[in-house]
Formats: structure tokens, sequence, C-alpha cells
């Protein structure tokens, strides 16, 4: 099947409205308040952060979903309410019931999700105040100003969707993300909004969820600062009235097939914009001896502080890919390892069998000018495959970071 | 017992000489080839990486260290000779064996390591042709050279000693570093060079020697990158004729103690030199219910990114510690958690109880303008203390290694 990511997010699917203002608490007002409606109840599953310091918002979204239902969304950006105690959980919990009441929902249908610093209290009557025009606000076109208000750090808004064939309806996927620092995920990370109007039961939907952000969100990083307050939510309402997914039966493959697509599209969007990146790195770990190690092997490559800065300065210094693969974890026979670099300008061969290899160095500065570069490890040891994204670090890096509260 | 930090270094205990020269293979005919000497063999032994690739002088020297017996050590800068295959190999067993021959030595007494970048043959003939010069500047005063030969990225030359009184006799500890990127410790990090001349077993000395290296440099961290080549050896050639320590007696216990304030005074000058470091974090977990967790939280603090970046711009963004304590692994109870950070300009609490704490902007400033601060971080929930040592990061950390090579 032909998954093609197409314009669109959120809203794409059937029933989905969305909106995003101001509450004129950020910087030249950008706007940093977010909606997601559905006309009707959606079957509904998250997977958070693995972080031991968790978001308030991280607690009462998954309260609210213990029943595996959501009708909404409301998501915050400037303030993550996060170490904020009993306050920040009530504050959360605001969130929900105020836009609950005018939507005419139980607070408990309402999911809630915050970014930005720690250890603030959230300026809860503000946002009250702002919760009825961001109602008022929601629209098909909507997504577009929601993807912006989840904003932070990122320069470039995330959303996409696509469309496939489920039993002979189509049936449409719209995502939006938010993630620039504070990027090393385990389990879930960043925030990601997933729409469906799939008719599928909250176990499958579930599975699919999980399986698809294990080998996107779960294979990229920034910084390797993984969030307190990271959450990829999916809400499917049906209205596409497919045959109700209850098997792991084809469609519930392609829906899987479709979840990936998106997802990975997503994550690497996120891995480029990275907080002062210029390029995107994907490490891909090949003919490795099984998956676990392949992984863990990419994620330290594309992790590694070394790797990043000889990618921000086009300078092929595999060694230092080499060592953050030595010091992963896993075990491999480096005399069966084979490491290439390469871009759209081309490919050098680095190391192979336990030696180094000569190469122009003219070449390699040009392949690592390129603004998406990939760094290809074939352990030659098995079979399996598996891709992780990240970016350089960068002179912007620091200064972003340097003085992000101010 | 006062143990104090002395001037001087590998050749303050008796019978010790070292010398360093240039091999005119580096920048600006910089020192790159070092060599300690002592006139009796030494009872000796090394702690080595972790990283599942280690460099051909790793591989060479444990073979060497087989009989726990050494005379000298040679030691390269520039060229770290690891992923060499066969002919690195080759190439540090040279390096063993031309310097033994002119010091009427085994080749096999010899020990060798190397520091620089990887993935390069070593010029041997060039350092084969220095070595009668090396040989020939062995001196007392020779810890000076020796000491710079051996430095990369390194902008203080790190060289420390001390005395102690054992069994009525004067022992001395001296020894010399280099360590400034690719810092990630696990086991040993870095070069280090110890020597004494103090008269103790071969498995008493290793046991001093482990233990004193697991709560230094295995407690720093620069840039979380484990080297391929890091190794810490320790040579005592027993002649201050102290009674040979043969049990964990008195004597051992403050041969130990010393062991252990040297090598925290020189693994904190490691951190502080840092790659681009304009300041030394000390992250201290006091009272907590076990001295694993308390490193775990301790070193994830110390090598966050995001921690490092908020240090160098002195924002005091303390969520980024507790985030970064939330993602290290242990389980910990946050309204038990009182937070604070300090430095000789003051000291401001940040978080207790579950909740941020108010505090001045000014002074925080202030205090994180410091070229030394300390994150204290009060589990209160049991009797352990651990202290780990990083530095901030900074644009020249990027400059630094965005151009490694060239």
């Amino acid at each position: 099947m032909n998954l093609e990511i197409i314009k669109g997010g959120v809203t794409s699917p059937k029933g989905f409205k969305s909106s995003g203002v101001s509450t004129g608490l950020r910087k030249e007002n950008a706007k940093d308040l977010a909606l997601i409606f559905s006309d009707k109840i959606c079957t509904s599953c998250g997977v958070y952060t693995q972080n031991k310091v968790k978001g308030a918002p991280i607690l009462v979204t998954k309260e609210h979903l213990k029943d595996h239902k959501a009708q909404a969304v409301i998501i915050n950006s400037g303030n993550a309410n996060t170490c904020t105690g009993d306050k920040g959980i009530e504050n959360a919990e605001k969130m929900c019931s105020s836009s609950g009441e005018i939507l005419d929902l139980k607070g408990s249908d309402v999911l809630v999700a915050s970014t930005g610093v720690i250890g603030v209290q959230l300026d809860i009557d503000t946002i009250n105040k702002t919760i009825p025009t961001l109602v008022e606000s929601l629209s098909k076109k909507g997504y577009i100003d929601s993807t912006r208000a989840i904003m932070t750090t990122d320069t470039v808004p995330k959303t996409a969707a696509l469309k496939l064939q489920l039993g002979g309806k189509t049936v449409t996927i719209g995502a939006m993300t938010k993630g620039s620092g504070m990027i090393h995920p385990n389990m879930a990370t960043m925030l990601c909004f997933i729409t469906t109007d799939a008719n599928i039961s909250s176990e499958l939907l579930y599975k699919a969820l999980k399986e698809s952000v294990k080998i996107s969100y779960n294979r990229i990083s920034v910084d390797r600062d993984t969030s307190t307050n990271d959450m990829a939510l999916i809400m499917a309402n049906g209205l596409a009235e497919n045959p109700i997914i209850e098997d792991e039966n084809e469609d519930y493959k392609l829906f899987c097939e479709a979840l990936k697509t998106m997802n990975v599209h997503l994550a690497k969007m996120m891995a480029k914009d990275g907080e002062g990146a210029t390029k995107l790195v994907e490490c891909k770990v090949i003919n490795a001896s099984n998956e676990k190690d392949a992984e863990t092997l990419g994620k330290s490559v594309i992790s590694s502080n070394l790797v990043k800065t000889a990618m921000f300065g086009c300078d092929a210094n595999w060694g230092r890919i080499l060592d953050a693969m030595g010091y992963a974890g896993p075990d491999f026979n480096i005399n069966k390892l084979q490491l290439s670099v390469e871009s759209k300008s081309g490919s050098i061969e680095v190391f192979k069998n336990g030696n180094p290899i000569e190469f122009s160095e003219e070449l390699a500065a040009k392949i690592l000018s390129e603004n998406e570069v990939l760094i290809l490890a074939n352990m030659n040891s098995g079979s399996y495959t598996v891709s992780c994204w990240g970016c350089d670090l960068t002179y912007d890096y620091v200064k972003i970071n340097g003085s992000y509260r101010s």
C-alpha cells in the first residue's frame, strides 16, 4: 500500500476540530493554549514518559484515561506544571473541568498536557479566562493554530496526515507533535497528539500506538535528556465507519503500518528541528544479530556529544562513532563491522575488517555538509535493521539552553 | 592524619625519573612522548576502560601486567592507536621493546598508553627515532615535561604528590593525569599514572587503586563519552622501606586514604578543565538510602546537557536538575527531596516538600557565576553521601569538538 504523508493535521479525520490561542503569558503574545475536540466520544490511550519525576498533567491524563475514553485534549506551552505539588494537580484538573464545562463534557473526558519550564505554578486564572475564546475558535482549519500553540523552542510546526482504505472505507489519521529540546525518549517523549476516525478496539489501539512509538519517537534524541512531561496520545472516534478492528487482521496491520509511517515522519521532523540543529543525523544499524542491540548501538551514536559536534563541524571523525558503539553496552565483533557515511552528495567507507580505510577528506566534508546525513553501521552478524535519528550539537544549542528561562 | 596535596608528581617518590619530549608530529612541536622509569622493578596494576572498543595500548599493557610487574611506562599523545587492527598491536609492542632495549629492560616490563585521534596508524618510525632522546632526558624534574607531553585538549597540566607516614617511614605518592574530552568514566577513564615508593603487595595495591578510582575518576564526566583508551596505572617500587603492607591493617587504610585524597584532587582538576569549561560543577547527594543510587543520581545531574548549559548561562533552572534525577533510574521520594545550589557567593534552597521555593534570581545568578558551584540534593532517606563532578557545556566545547582533527 502506498502510504503517503499529506497536508493536514489533527482535524483531518472526520469529526475533529481544533484551536490555538494566546493567553498573553508568553513573549510576543505567542499562541500557548491549544484544544482538540471530537464530535463523538473517542476510544483513547496514551504512552508516557518513564521519568520518575512526572508532570501533573501526566498524572491527571492517566487518571482520566482509565476508562479508555476521551473527547477533548487541552494543552498549554510555556509552563510544564511539573514539581508543583498538589496545587499543580489541582490546576491540571481545573484546565480539564473548565474546558469540559463549556464543551458540555465531563472533566474526566478531557485530557491535559503541558510543556515548558519546570517548577513554576501555572497562572490558572489567566488560562481559565482564555478558555472560552479557545472553545469558540474550534474549527477544521484550527489545526494550524493548535500546532503552533504547543511549540516551545521548535522552529517548525510539526503536523501531518495520511489516508488509508480499511474495509472499503477511507480512514484518516492526523497528528501534531512538538519537541526540540529535552528529547531522549523512553516510552514516549515530547508531546504527540494523534487523531483518527478509525473504528478500532481500545486494546488494539493501544498496541498499535505502543508499537509505532517504539520505532519512531523512542528512536530519536536531541540531548539525552528525557523529559518529565512527555506523552503521545491517540483518539479514535470511529466516524470512518470501517468494520471495527478487534483482531490482528489485515486491517489492523494496515492501520499499524499507517501509524508507523506517520510517526516516523514526525519523529524525523523533530530530530531535524532539534534545538540549534543544522542537520538530521540518521544512524542505521543493519545486519545486526538482534533488534535490541541494534537500537542500543544506533541510539548511542546519535546521542554522543562528540559525534554530534563532529557532524556540526562536517568532520568525518569516525573514531567517535566506534567509541560510542563501544560504550553502548552490547557486545559486537569489531572485525565484522563495516562503517560508512552517506548523504545525497555521496558515500565513503571508513572502517572495515578491523582497520581504517583511507578516504578523500574533501568528499567527506562535502557529504557531511548536507542537511541530512546517514551513518551506516553494517554489523554483518544477523538480519535486524534499526534506524535512529538525531541532530548535530551546535553553538545555538548552547545559546538556546544557556538562557532558556529569560 | 593531615593528607595535604603538595607540589610534585610522578617523580616525587624515591627512585622514579620521568621525561617528556616532542616527536615533531604535533602542531607547534608540542611535547607528545612521555616516559616514567623506576630504578627498581615495581609491583604494578591498572584499571581500564569498559568500552568494548579498546585501544591497542590497553591490550598490550594488560598483557604486560599479567605478572603484576613493571619498571617503565611510555605514553604518546596525538594518536590513540585504536581501531588500527594487528598493525596497531604491533606498534604498541614496538614502543615497549624499543624503549626497553635502551633502558635495559624486557619489553614486557614496559607499559604503554596512547591518547588522541582514533583510527589512524601511529608513525612508529618517528616515535622510535625519538625514544633515545626521551630516555636521555629522564630526570627528577622531568615530571613537568611528561605531564605536558600527555596533554591533548587539556589546558592545565594535572600533577600532584603527597606524603604520609607508614610504620615510621615516609611514603610518597605522585601522579599525573590527562583528560579533558571523551570523559565519562567506567572503571577507569582518561590516562592516570601513579607512582609510589610504598612497599605493598600486588593484591592490596590493586584493591586500593580500584577503590580510589571508584570514588574519584569514576565520578566525573565531561561529555558522557567513555573513551576507548583510558587507563589508570599504579607502580610501587618499595624504596620507602616501610614494613610491607600485606594485610588490611592501619597502614593499608592510611595508604588508601592518601590515594583517595590524591585521586579526588586530580579528578576535580580534570572536570574543571573539561573541554571548553568555565566552571567546576559538583553534585553532592546526601542522606541517600544507598551509595549506588546516590552515585547514579549525582552522575546523571552532572552529565545532563541541559543542566550543563544552564550552569554556563548562570541560570538557576533547577527543574532540569530534577528532570535529570528523574530519568537516572533509581526510585526516590520527591516529597522528601531538598534541593539547593551553593557557591562561595552564597546558597539558595529551590525545592522542598514537593514544591518550588521562591528565591532571589539576582542572588542565584551571583552564586552560579562562581567558578566552583555545588548542587546539593538532600534525599532525607538514609545516610549515604556521594559527590560527582562535572563542568558546564559552553560554546567552546562545540568549537573544540567541531574541529578536533584539523
